[in-house]
């Protein structure tokens, strides 16, 4: 991983509003991966009471995307395209964390996996699974 | 669409505490068709100043759900099995409206696309296309 | 549309091999616009003697890609990033189509819609609805 | 594993006429998990003498079906009810392989992941990689 690449993510993870209002937070950065966690809060639920499909998507897509950023450019921004998530089991917990890895990085494009797991008094459980595209995009 | 079949996708609407915690609002409900709409918010974007994926999806995901829930049967809840999303243009503007539409209904799995726009200076811009798959649930 | 783009893709539609193997053809060029036909057969189905979801994904696929090389530039060619499908119905009768439209057409990025009617008896059921990202690339 | 359940998988794999059509050929059965496998042939290329979407998509999505059969009921027949695959790389070599397994089985949906690889000169090239939701449905 390029030097400055984890503080390229920190900095950038910094600048998503959304994650501060989410409570999330940046607890791994390594070549090709992020992992993201997040305290339940009941501001954030469907209502069943589970934590709703737009927070774990965006706390998913997010590792994703920044697993692709420590593999991009170092004048690269990460946007992206498109992700397909499935909700494998309602997100209920303490705590949610949601791991972005890297399964092929381009020039252009980057295709990630993210996997977000529940903890539970103390185990975890598989609750969502994501494929992502991401594009790098040089800013003028 | 059957006569309380609103107020079920007001009631649950309601209950989604992460749908007022994004300032959203169901803005139509009707057989088959849902829209949510959403102010634009410096809480809600991502490091480039748009509304974060998570945002736009979480949206979009509840119009395609509640989409659904007007064509299940009254005991039914409706659960999110899984969407893919294209984010097709930034998400910036005053506005977001998400309009969930039914593509297909099944006793036990419906199928809808979503579509998001961003309200910006008057015009209308396509920014999102999800396909969801939502399924049934009867609580005992 | 350019003006030679129908015939960039009737060129590009006739070195796909598999089309002909599956007996597809191209029945409709537009600007942002490609349908595949496929008379049904028996060497293409699955164990419930409906075409098989490779064969619905592999026209719709193709439609979605010529669809897309329509809105490129006449130096390009198209390759498929992505793509999602759902399956709607069973895939019988006696003709598929496919039908491929641009949702967005970027400089290097497409997405597309595609869906797959079955025509049964002169009644046309929808069997399958796909979202698709298409990249264009300029060979050397 | 169900004691039945590779006699299931072989009996269904035979119907699928459309395998084959391909050349594809059962290479592996377990609990949770199959591959399939397919040798190169030129009648299923597309423009530029890859193998074609549909034909990595269609062995890709029957072997996260089968993997899927393994986990389900003795009296369930499986279908597709979406997948999403990504194209890594070109798919060219000698053969092709595409291994399903199961991330999450429930009672009526299963979700699999499959990823394809192509063997070319030895070397494994991951070319695809999929998520699908399947359906356990019981025949009257």
């Amino acid at each position: 991983m390029d030097a400055d690449a984890e503080k390229r993510v920190r900095l950038s993870f910094a600048r998503q509003a959304f994650m501060e209002t989410l409570g999330a937070e940046l607890v791994h950065v390594g070549a090709g991966e992020v992992d993201i966690a997040l305290p339940f809060s009941e501001r954030l639920v469907q209502q069943d009471g589970f934590l709703h499909a737009g927070v774990v998507s965006g706390v998913t897509d997010s590792a994703c995307g920044f697993a692709a950023l420590t593999r991009m450019e170092p004048d690269a921004e990460v946007l992206t395209v498109e992700f397909k998530i499935n909700l494998l089991a309602p997100a209920a917990g303490e705590r949610l964390v949601a791991r972005g890895r890297v399964v092929r990085s381009g020039r252009t494009l980057t295709v990630c996996r993210g996997d977000a797991f529940a903890l539970d008094e103390g185990r975890e459980k598989h609750v969502a699974t994501m494929t992502a595209t991401l594009i790098a995009v040089t800013r003028p």
